[in-house]
């Protein structure tokens, strides 16, 4: 198979992990004889260093014309101080997605045993959970329309979907949930926005041509409770944009890390895989970020993008074997982990490809 | 002291929950020479079903003229599966709300040691956690213009604050962390939301007024995700109303059970006591609802509507002390409970009041 993937670190740690997600598909078309074919693009930050645009046209011309996306991670502490900044490394996130069409953003929530204990959720809560987000990636109140008064006394941001956003994303959750445990958990705040009565209804409709899928609905804050009480329940959950932001990372302390997710981002056009972690400056250039989660969002890529899902399996086997003989980043070590045992990003990239 | 409290107990077990508190209140009364007059008044499916309208003009009337209002739960299960409903149960609480402008939400995480064990959360993680958080109550998307177009094919909701808003609920909120351990983190999205962005402006500003308090910006989405994974770090909590809703509801897995948390909802007039949970309508009527939110909501009461800081622990104090001696209810039994220590309703509230 013939490929061409662009490479997008952006910020901070995306820059270090990516090396990783990148080297695993150099491995996997090594050994399955594919030809994966490299470029690479800037954005957020270190474009607006480079050209004062998050998301120069350069890279997203590149982008368009890409078979897939890895991309790294957003965002600069510089600007989150700075909340009257008119260019912001996160509008380069957000208009590729828009640009691209990437409507439907998928975070499994993966457990490895070995990192039961990493989470400060107890093992026997956690044992066996195994969710799929769906999480509506281009409305919501992201792309409302914004507004600040001039004397800076006032400001709003429009909440708003069309019931063709719902319908489209909503399938693709039955559809998934069709190839699971049949169960889907629609999560909105129906009791008090217009928004989510409108969801609800279109998700409702939906459920009768699905009847084969058990569907539920629960309210945002039900939902961020019931996630920690007992995440076991979850199957597919289908959410807006905005909750699907709060739950999915919420829901990375059942991982164990937010190190530790990808996510794949999908719809009109040109597929996007990145892990749902941040930039994280703090750490950024000290060889301490987690690789698993960009290896992983490669993963993702190979099945969801290309269709390869042996190859997918053969990633993620490498990820759980690593795991298995105990090698860890600082992040997902426990008060028990050995010392020795402790790696930097890029030795625990070298054990995986190993 | 003379003092008048409605009651309103609402929906589901709203109703059963307030007995409790109602019978806390009076036997304070009793032991300390107090006079509390008690009236009751109806809202949400109830006062839709007795009057059409979810808070009749009866119950706001007395509202006004009371002291204090102790308020059970609200909502019917008939209105969330029905998304096009006119009138809804919810629309009283949040008219009320508006009307006796109860702006700041206090949501105490108050951890009792006995019920370490009754949490999904590891005890070494949770052990020493007590965070305050202030929820705006008046403002956001809660309050914002909601809008439908004819044929249903949109939807959208008005997210939005006024300067004065964030303001008042964050001196309130500055103000408290002074009596604490003075750290503050305030929660928003203004990587996103034009509203964040003002709000975390304002907090900037006051933070420089109470520079003796640690002051700290965290995205919800991290937010949601630190609390799970380390919520000894909190303090006290800042933020907006949507999302106070659902950082709160979490939250409450660290307190073992929703059935535990109190809130008190204080502003410029009468103040509103209640239990966080909602009206359970699938337990309601069966004696199984945990009393003890609704008791500590009257703690509540004592101590901030009426300064009664002494009576305040007395009832606190009571909880732990039942709790001490193996008293639970369903929801905050583990696996390892005698079975007869399991109380319903009102043998815990029994209990409670010895
Ligand atoms: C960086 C930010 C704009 C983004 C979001 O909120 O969508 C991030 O949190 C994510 O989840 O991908
Ligand atoms: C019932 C509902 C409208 C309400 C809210 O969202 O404010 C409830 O969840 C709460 O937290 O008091």
């Amino acid at each position: 198979m013939r490929k061409n993937i662009l490479i997008i670190p952006g910020d901070g740690i995306g820059q270090e992990v990516t090396t990783w997600g990148k080297q695993v598909l150099e491995a996997i078309a090594l050994k399955y004889n594919h030809e994966f074919a490299f470029d690479e693009a800037i954005m957020g930050h270190t474009a607006i260093e480079a050209t004062g645009n998050p998301l120069p046209d350069e890279t997203l011309e590149k982008a368009r014309v890409s078979d897939a996306i890895l991309f790294g991670a957003i965002g600069h502490a510089k600007y989150d101080n700075d909340p009257s900044a008119k260019v912001r490394p996160e509008q380069g996130l957000l208009k590729i997605r828009k640009e691209l069409g990437l409507y439907a953003n998928l975070r499994p929530i993966l457990l490895f045993d070995e990192l039961l204990d990493a989470s400060s959720l107890k093992p026997e809560v956690l044992r066996g959970t195994d969710i799929l987000f769906f999480r509506e990636l281009t409305g919501d109140v992201y792309f409302g329309e914004k507004k600040r008064n001039e004397d800076n006394t006032f400001a709003s941001d429009l909440m708003n979907y069309h019931r063709y956003e719902v319908e489209r994303i909503a399938r693709k959750a039955f559809d998934a949930a069709r190839t699971r445990n049949k169960k889907l958990c629609s999560v909105d705040k129906a009791n008090v926005l217009e928004t989510s009565r409108l969801w609800r209804e279109v998700v409702q409709e939906l459920a009768q041509e699905y009847s084969d899928v058990e569907t539920e609905h629960m309210f945002i804050d039900n939902a961020a409770m019931q996630l920690v009480k007992n995440p076991k329940k979850f199957d597919v959950v289908l959410t807006a944009n905005l909750f699907g932001d709060i739950l999915t990372d919420e829901a990375s302390q059942i991982a164990g890390s937010m190190g530790m997710l990808a996510s794949a981002s999908i719809g009109d056009g040109t597929g996007f895989f990145e892990p749902i972690h941040g930039s994280a400056h703090d750490i950024a250039g000290q060889n301490k970020a987690n690789p698993l989660a960009s290896i992983l969002s490669a993963a993702l890529m190979l099945d969801i993008a290309f269709g390869l899902q042996e190859e997918a399996k053969t990633v993620t086997q490498a990820v759980a074997d690593t795991l298995k003989a105990g090698w860890r980043t600082g992040d997902i070590a426990n008060a028990e982990t050995a010392k020795d045992k402790i790696l930097g990003t890029n030795e625990m990239g070298v054990k995986v490809l190993e």
